[in-house]
């Protein structure tokens, strides 16, 4: 029996992966870490995005590793704004946390192999990375071999969107059953906001994936059905 | 200049590794991390010890990571007793943290990245690994790729005692400037006994480099100062 384990930070890639890996796999779970995200709504997100998928869900406590490295974890930092997603600049973004998906991995390696998992699916794309090296298949690869060393045990990183763009992304979701309802439960925006604030990184690659793929976002609907309610 | 980052557990090996790097390197610092550990006797000694080498010193709190998996971690268990190092049993001891190495390198290795530092060091010996596969040496070089491409920073983990044995690196201690001095303040027992329990893995190891070594454990010598005192 296969079994996964799928990093799911409540975000629109993590919940792809998530609906993708209940076609794939015989037995899937979901891992949240909680890092001192600056937004409690992504836990929440991830929590509902479970339950719909019906999956167990495990939220495990990172406490204060990467406090103050990163405005993502650090509230005296501002999320920097951008007009266009054509506007973002190359190179490292500020929301850089050193290391954040190696200790992800790690985590979850660890998680994988006292649970009998032998797949860790992450929600990577090296086409949306804004910059970050542990985003690239290249570090995926290494990653892979050096858990499979340390661990003593083959346990594959499966990152479905790695090769993805976002208006890909999107029509990934819309070929996966539940996975659009999902989405509408997902949260991308960098400043937490509700409805999302459209300026920041996050907001703009997502509403532009689904701009391309000429399909309205299924968490900008809901919010404006439950607005005109 | 040259910059070391040191893994410091407070006990033999990482003391060791300490005075070693302080030869080696222009500029050391020192990283201790506390996950729950049995025995607080820990971060004591490490503190302690760092004091003497005169080095920067943080301690990281990992929170409940690792909390539950490994007797080290989690009161329930009992830690195993032996009579003498010879009837060590091979394979895995039941202190094996699945990926413990793995994370702390992790941590170490964005922390590095910040204070732009060059190398890790590790006191892992696959001598005395007690059959866990993040002590071994191809490990350490998988764990080292990874680091670099997932930080885009070559950073090199060095590990100067992966293949001496006890007595050797009690011999290596003696060469080094003040090491067995910060060795008197070192702890080693799993039982976290003072002095030690003298039955546990870890204690019987530390014995026998000493007694074939010939060379008094400056900690037993301590401990039996203070109570002649």
């Amino acid at each position: 029996m296969s079994k996964a384990l799928v990093v799911l930070s409540g975000g629109q890639d993590s919940t792809t992966c998530l609906f993708w890996a209940l076609e794939k796999y015989d037995s899937v779970s979901a891992l949240t870490f909680n890092y001192n995200q600056r937004h409690k709504i992504e836990l929440e997100s991830a929590t509902k995005i479970a339950k719909l998928a019906g999956v167990p869900h495990r939220i495990v406590d990172m406490g204060p590793i990467f406090g103050g490295v990163s405005p993502l974890t650090n509230y005296d930092h501002e999320v920097e704004e951008y007009t266009d997603a054509e506007s973002l600049p190359g190179g490292l973004e500020n929301t850089f946390v050193p290391g954040r998906n190696i200790l992800f991995l790690t985590v979850a390696g660890s998680q994988a192999y006292v649970d009998g998992a032998d797949s860790i699916i992450l929600g990577v794309s090296e086409e949306d990375f804004g910059g970050y090296p542990d985003c690239r298949e290249d570090f995926i690869r290494k990653m892979e071999a050096a858990l499979a060393s340390g661990l003593d045990k083959p346990i594959k990183i499966e990152t479905p969107l790695v090769h993805l763009n976002k208006k890909q992304t999107v029509e990934l979701a819309q070929s996966l059953l539940g996975c659009m309802e999902a989405l509408a439960f997902s949260h991308t925006c960098y400043n937490g906001a509700v409805p999302p604030c459209g300026t920041c990184h996050a907001c703009l690659l997502r509403a532009r994936g689904f701009a391309q793929a000429a399909v309205p976002d299924p968490l900008v609907e809901r919010l404006k059905n439950e607005t005109a309610a």
